[in-house]
């Protein structure tokens, strides 16, 4: 996020997803842990995102994850907050939360410490909630926290982008 | 949120932010309406925000106001979604929701659209809870969406080191 380019680049993205949503009469929530926000504070740069995104929950700290969004700590326990389960629940959760058509969650390692051989820095699970089901990702990116982070965003909002076109 | 400039200036403030809330051992948790996440967004970019940062609620349709932060419909109603009554509000749900030190509540017309002879694009509330109760901060700013958003944010994260140093 330090360059202009980069922000740019996310923006269109989110006016693309933005597009896709509103054409399609379908609303959006968000659940965001090491992007800590970003992924929504992009969608909502895009003037008229209220038709479409309803809102989102910031689980930075992993009790909020239990406390906020209802993730047995079991899973969390046996899996990791970083992990496609995790991910999973988390969006299950944001889209019954926030009553939301698709919703979006992203939880992953983003730096510079955090690491660990099985979860190294980079390491990205994202998941898709809609009414065909859930589906989750695992990315593995790689730069400084602030380029793992833009990247984790993008990879979202493609997966937004994926879900709106297929029902748009 | 265009330039770099604007976006160092940002994240200068957020370091200094999780600078003061370290060394004073605070928590912190955010809900925002017309920042749409990008306060936390700037806070998590931050190395080591996890420490003092536990997460956010962005509440950005009204129904979210109400159903995740518990703001009764009449505050709502009565005085606006945009209002200082309004923040307070979500700076205390916020505050109590997320066990935090100190909390951070923006809500303001962002525009382009949604501007109205008493309440134009710019009119921006925050306000911050913390064990001292609550107080508000009304600010006219002006600019383009983006600008209005990335002054939002600054004024919140002054709003933070203020409250942080009160205690340090």
């Amino acid at each position: 996020m330090n360059g202009s380019a980069e922000w740019t680049r996310l923006l269109e993205l989110a006016r693309r997803a933005g597009e896709l949503l509103s054409s399609a009469s379908r609303t959006l929530s968000t659940a965001e842990s090491c992007t800590g926000g970003l992924l929504s504070g992009v969608l909502t740069e895009i003037p008229g995102a209220s038709v479409y995104f309803l809102g989102g929950i910031i689980a930075y700290h992993n009790d909020i994850k239990t406390l906020w969004l209802d993730i047995p700590e079991q899973v969390i326990s046996t899996y990791g907050a970083v992990s496609a389960q995790t991910a999973q629940a988390m969006a299950k959760a944001c889209r019954e939360r926030f009553q939301a058509d698709i919703a979006i969650s992203i939880t992953g390692i983003a730096g510079p410490g955090g690491g660990t051989l099985s979860k190294p820095v980079g390491l990205v699970y994202l998941a898709v909630e809609d009414e065909n089901g859930g589906r989750v990702a695992e990315r593995h990116l790689s730069g400084t926290r602030s380029e793992v982070r833009a990247q984790a965003v993008a990879e979202a909002l493609k997966l937004v982008i994926a879900a709106a076109v297929a029902r748009s």
